[in-house]
């Protein structure tokens, strides 16, 4: 029986907390939180748990198997390494670290220490997301040709970082888990009409294959959109995370060159208008796959759907982007990843 | 009485040619077409026209007062520039031409010989696109913020042109029209799977006043999209031309920033959020509106709404756009407008 | 070449015409309205067709092969006894006549002397209606348990006739087609807060096997619907003809009994809830086929898809429902169909 | 302090009770279910509770002030009776019972006792109806000229009611509560493809001053619709309840007569079309704002918004629809009610 402590019970710490004390293998054993008003909240809900100010006293406690951060962005590194050099298990919030050098640290320490390191990137582990990377992986998409993504809306303001950092790491999280490869380039603009951070931003991002995605976020839109476009060369998929059902739908449509002679500046097309289907997609809860994930993890020693190393690939394009909006929307050439 | 004569009866010179055969105060005179049996057609619908294979036969006719060319871009310069040295008015299709210089050209030669030169932006005609100059003219939606905009389906493929001259033209001519300013950079990214052109491509323009503007335009996608989100600082506006009613929608929504205290990274917002109204928008045909100025401007001497200046700055920008293109994204500097 | 003439020039003559005019296998001969401005209209447009302001001027032609009867319901009967009487084949507006005894008497005078008698049912030639009759047909909706029909939006208000005559004709006519029965009873409540005729009105239409039709049609709606919900054992459809594509939705849900037990009031149900489907529609201009079987009907002397005995049955069900109206919603009771 | 007492902890007990917890003006005494698993749950929410199996045990305590009677429908009879009966303020689920009869007892035992008897039409309290009712008490709507409702989706099954009684009831109360009167007749027509219960319904009810209204209730949709049309002389409003924003949407929309010549069969119409407008909703729960009221009118003796009277119009009108239900769709009467 895994024992979980969860640090920080704000906004998302007692979605996290709740999941982990309602699945059966596992036991949700502390809360931490500096806030004793907070932690008064938790123990009404769970009366059995340990409750803490300060989470280095979960890390002394060997009855803790397994931490999960549910705390702001800048702390995860310092709470994520004493909780790795304590022998402890690590669940993280996206983003996984707030730089690529202190997710590396943290994703060579786990490795060394032979412990599980995941990041709670949950739309991964949604339904309609689950489908897509079926249907890319089957085929039946063709070659993906390019992946289009929106998500905007009004607020919520952050006062630590950006649009980039906040709702880009969701799409970027998404695009990496359905194509599966480390994009050549990335590039960004944005606008931070109010305060430091940018309130807008563009990223485009260039996959092997000219595979090229696109991703824009926005704080400051009156209407709010989750949406995705998937253009395949056989199929196309429209992913509308707000739909209430049918949030997914495939088209047969598609387009394909009959001849093409630049001698004659001639470009014959023709194109495929067929059905389009929205699939019954199961009715599961992403965050609640995802702390089930971790416990298995944890339990058989195998990786998790998004473990250290996919988090890690999130942060370095998130913060390529950020450094391409700083440098006049500069690409910035990512590594080719060694496999 | 203007006697119009239109150079072009494939797609869109059939709807030019009606629009002056309906206007009362000029007469549709000749069409020509190098294909005599478009021109049988239009001898069916307009018996009394003159019907011509060879453009310049119209050009030496001292009958003709104006002409209207609406043939494949890559004829617009030779035709714009043998009418306006014959000495007739030009109304051109967008875009203008395919080059700074030969616009250049052109809007020179218009204003020494005196003749009116006017390019064919119909969304600028539109009752929706006038309803939003109001509404920035008027001061209602404060300053503008930002302004983003989608203009993507599937297909139809040109082989001459991609979607930058294809599509983007009627992004970039609304964005320049309700601005009223040039961008102080373009920059651009796209992709071709098919063919020589880019199908898909994503610009940024960077207006003054850190004003940030961004098209998406798309040959490959399984729906149909026309909308465009204009942020203000007092009201947002979502634009929808696919809407078969309230094409507008004005948002009493924004956000105030109560405290921005930088040294304790404080950000303190207030959001509002008010009600939402569909304005009752006057009925026009835009294309009528289009050849309605023309003859105006021909018989007042007064620019039309978009003159060929205005044509000029869309001709810039794009080309800015394509060179970005082609240099990797790279931010693309307009020189500033003397005004 | 069958030689049609077309009676009345005003909202939908001219679209007849047009049709008539651009099949290949009839003439557009003549056109008829007491209107003189209107025939120059059609004249401009078709200059070799003949024009009169009498329509039994046409009757006496014997040029003329067949009529098309355009023109307000009121005259329909006179207009199309006339014209069967001198022996040419009848075309008629729906609805047939405004009463059953009428078009009883237009069908047999068309039966007895061998002419072709068709009604302008214009929906029952199109793509979604013909393809839901090809599902029920095939028996993949399983047993069709309910239709549910509204057409609603603001105006335009007729003067001689409420919204039974002039809307609800068209949701009787898809309904009668598509299950191919003639209902047992029709009930019908409505209200006229302006003029004298009915502005909204529901219909209750019981067909055999307990199959319940309803039809909501309204002029006072503020907004436009055209949608028909078909609910089936197997499967259920929605129609949205407002729709700009995917104007049919099929969903793989439906309901089954379990366990039905009355004695201890139990229902144990089962809800299937499985994939939606929009299928590809063939793009078809319904008028354009509804002219092509007129003339495909006289060549062959097999009835059209709507004869005269179909557009009557449209009229008993809305006459019925007038009726019911008239007395307080009572269940007017249909004789059944000799067949 | 009003203690409160919770019959039933199923499916809509829990809501109930989670509210009546949190209002600072009352206090959640007990829970009382005949399942003792209910009751753990219950108790593990809220440790200061007592827990009930038999409910007429919590009716002997004198420390319950107020009753709240969350069970299926067939119970709400003897159990509010009882509970009136034992002194005690009683607020019961919709529908109030399952009779005219029944009903009318409870009424007058309430009235008779000084006691307040209240019925959870949740609807009644959301901040859509209150702003509607607000319209029409004002006169913005002009003349109320139609409501028409709809409420379909697929299942939920009830075993022991059809829709009528299940869905119906929300539309009626709304529909009640909006026009302030009683309808002078009811009609309904109906189908059970499945069980003993009609699956699907539909009600007309004629109000004073041919006031319209009409309800559609189906189970067997495939697709889930809560919308209701409110036509008014002066603006119409629709009111689509699972809209996530902008659930109200006012058209200034209308018409007028300018000439209703019945000699000349004349009748000249002027359409008006302007804006639409959705107004920002306060953001209210409407079961808190109904758990608030029932403790409002316990303290200060005055009648809830939704008191016995309203819950027994409610009944009245469902009955009335039941019986027009077996009678072939007759219409059914009402008495005119005595004020």
């Amino acid at each position: 029986m895994t024992r979980v402590a969860v640090l920080g019970y704000g906004y998302w710490g007692p979605n996290v907390a709740r999941n982990f004390s309602a699945l059966s293998d596992c036991e949700l054993y502390a809360v931490c939180d500096p806030d004793p008003v907070r932690l008064e909240v938790a123990k009404g809900l769970y009366p059995a748990i340990e409750c803490r100010t300060r989470y280095q006293d979960l890390l002394d406690d060997d009855a803790v198997d397994a931490i999960a951060i549910c705390t702001p962005v800048l702390t995860h590194y310092e709470m994520a390494k004493a909780s790795l050099l304590a022998g402890k298990h690590v669940l993280v919030e996206k983003p996984m670290t707030s730089s690529v050098k202190t997710s590396e640290e943290l994703v060579h320490l786990a490795a060394v220490r032979g412990l599980t390191l995941q990041v709670d990137h949950t739309f991964v582990y949604s339904a309609p997301v689950q489908a897509i990377r079926g249907m890319i992986d089957s085929g039946s998409l063709g070659d993906v040709l390019y992946i289009d993504s929106m998500r905007i809306n009004l607020g919520l303001f952050r006062s630590e970082v950006g649009v980039l950092w906040d709702l880009a790491v969701h799409d970027v999280s998404i695009i990496n888990h359905l194509i599966g490869q480390r994009p050549i380039w990335v590039s960004a603009s944005g606008a931070a009409p109010y305060g430091n951070f940018e309130n807008l931003a563009y990223i485009t991002l260039m996959y092997p294959n000219e595979l090229i995605a696109h991703v824009n976020v926005n704080w400051l839109s009156p209407v709010k959109l989750r949406s995705m476009v998937i253009g395949g060369s056989a199929q196309m998929v429209v992913y509308d995370d707000l739909a209430p059902s049918e949030k997914l739908k495939i088209y047969d449509k598609g387009v394909s060159i009959i001849e093409d002679d630049p001698a004659h500046k001639n470009l014959l097309v023709d194109y495929r208008v067929g059905s389009m289907t929205a699939p019954h997609l199961a009715r599961i809860e992403p965050l609640k796959e995802m702390c089930s994930d971790y416990i298995r993890a944890i339990t058989t020693s195998e990786p998790p759907l998004v473990d250290g190393e996919a988090g890690l690939e999130v942060v370095r394009i998130v913060a390529a982007a950020a450094e391409s909006l700083k440098k006049a929307g500069e690409r910035i050439t990512l590594p080719a990843r060694v496999s």
